[in-house]
């Protein structure tokens, strides 16, 4: 099952700066082979199913071993059925409503 | 890894009743031996990280399987690696310091 | 214009234990004169749009005033036109798909 | 107070194509004169807490006046005390740690 998600991962107990970890996580989906886009809230992110999750996980985990005791992340999830949709197709599909 | 999640599904393309899509996936949560608190925005869920995930994907193939062309789904993921903390846990501790 | 919100409160800068603050914004909805409800990865709330709303505003002023120098907030918005649906009725409707 | 938010309207009830929606957003957001980014999964906006929310009102507002009876939407919000932070400040922040 193909997927495109939105996650934004939030480190709590390791002080105001977290673009480090945010960095960490955006390693972890580039080394997973994973096509990304890094926004100010977060990063998109498309693939299959597993691989996405598995990469999810493994920031999870990634961050704990940098000392986060407790990580909170919000994942925006969708699938469809009816027609085949990357990243940027939905971004496309928005500007051309727009007339950009 | 133990994990609490707060997960939210939102199938698109089947009209304004989605409390049917709700209900399929709690039952694939109940299915899945999990714990699960249902509120007015979503299901709150505790497990093991692969289960939990899991049943998060069997969300979507059910909804998929039910009709559904299209599924939007919200994940708050937390860990943490201080203490052990449940689902009830964490809605004492805010009650505790309301004094309720 | 009526609505139903979904608020989690997230403060960063503080250490790990969020209950307080999690505590004082519930005191802040209720202040307001709100219907809440909360659960273990946020609070339901229910009311008109500007009060809703002025009230998650005070929530982050408060959270300031309490010394957290950053804070980061989920809100999931509901607003319909079809008919009238409170916080309880939304679980209510699941619930019935369960047969509980 | 100054406040980052990213913003993501689904309305219901309107089939499978929501980009007409999101643009019809992304240009409340323009009139309104804010700073926007568009990504696959809602618009980053930046600017005064009263003038960003009370674009997101108008956005629903906006949405139930196309046609859709009912609108769900999902917002991150972002304030600070500690330093002043733009949308793009966000992302250099992120890419400075990846070498980028």
């Amino acid at each position: 099952m193909h997927v495109l998600i939105d996650v934004s991962v939030v480190p709590l107990g390791v002080g105001l700066s977290l673009s480090p970890y945010v960095a960490a996580c955006e390693r972890v989906f580039s080394e997973a082979g994973l096509t990304t886009r890094l926004h100010a809230f977060g990063t998109n992110v498309e693939g299959e199913w597993d691989e996405v999750f598995g990469a999810v996980k493994r920031c999870h985990e990634v961050l704990h071993a940098m000392g986060a005791p407790r990580v909170s992340t919000i994942v925006k999830v969708g699938t469809r059925t009816d027609k085949a949709q990357g990243l940027d197709d939905k971004v496309k599909s928005v500007e051309h409503k727009l007339g950009a």
